[in-house]
């Protein structure tokens, strides 16, 4: 089975419908990570931007993680990911921004220090989940600020109905989404 | 090179002295993460714990994420990642602790989600840094309420000098590190 299908069969048999916009898919992808998954999501990845040619592999933490270093590992780059934390308890340079997380509620900090960014990077950024787009953008707006290239944004499931793709796609950026997911509103239905 | 000279040699080069007890190696392992590197480092716990059969890998969101999702993927197991946000936050049934943050110097939580741990996991547990234990003591008073069977700790840098070992070694668990730093006084020493 392609991996598309393997994780919309995963979501529709483990994921947990919270709300009408909702979905807990912690049970294979941000508590207790599926490690055969995503080595098939992550070379999925690899094999659709290999053409991009990134140098640098961003994501942020700590969802975003797994997948992203997945395909830093099989592109034989580093992967550097934002912290959520105050500039202050990161000490040194870097670069911070607020975003709002879906997820708490409340904006939270992110901060990249300025030693792990330059003007000659390729960015490729991977997450697993796209939403409003919240800390993607703050993660553009940290990247711009740093004089990088970003080539291209992949994401493990996107959520059709919210906002964030088109938000990203007006930065003009590449988004590839492995699956869309068009509602949750009478169970779960996908798009692509 | 073998793996401990490999990463004793980039301590030496690229870690950053913060204060007599603290340094920072956010160059390559846990801000920005040298894969390459990651992956010596993980073969070889896979190599030292494979006799012990764990059934699932365990660790600390965010910097204990890589080494511990590599091993996790090449032993072929999942991940299960503690998360740093209030049980309100995760929702559901969880099980939680406080614990003492040195980074941050202060009181962080610590949650796990009951539904992915139970009596029969043989946890191996799999972290970046072993200062005075605080978050892995704080992951084992988990890992035994729910009645695991705790088969050993792997981590990559041990501060010889903090009472982390000890106080876990008292709790009856493995502990494994890859390097141990005597002494940040003079410069750092390495014991073994």
């Amino acid at each position: 089975m392609d991996v598309k299908n393997l994780l919309k069969n995963k979501i529709i048999s483990d994921a947990i419908i919270v709300k009408p916009s909702l979905i807990n898919v912690s049970k294979f992808i941000n508590h207790q990570i599926d490690m055969n998954l995503m080595y098939d999501i992550s070379t999925f990845f690899v094999e659709h931007f290999k053409d991009k040619k990134p140098n640098k592999i961003l994501t942020v933490e700590a969802s975003g993680i797994i997948p992203a270093g997945l395909v830093a590992y099989f592109m034989g780059l580093p992967l550097v990911y934002a912290k959520k934390k105050s500039p202050i308890t990161l000490g040194g340079d870097v670069y911070s921004r607020k975003i709002f997380s879906t997820t708490r509620g409340e904006d939270v900090p992110l901060a990249i220090s300025k030693a792990y960014l330059n003007e000659n990077d390729n960015i490729l950024i991977i997450d697993d989940f796209l939403s409003s787009g919240g800390s993607v953008l703050g993660l553009v707006d940290i990247l711009n600020e740093a004089r990088t290239n970003i080539v291209g944004f992949g994401v493990i499931i996107e959520k059709g109905f919210e906002q964030g793709r088109s938000r990203i796609e007006e930065m003009g950026i590449d988004v590839f989404s492995l699956i869309r997911i068009k509602s949750i509103e009478n169970g779960i239905e996908f798009d692509t």
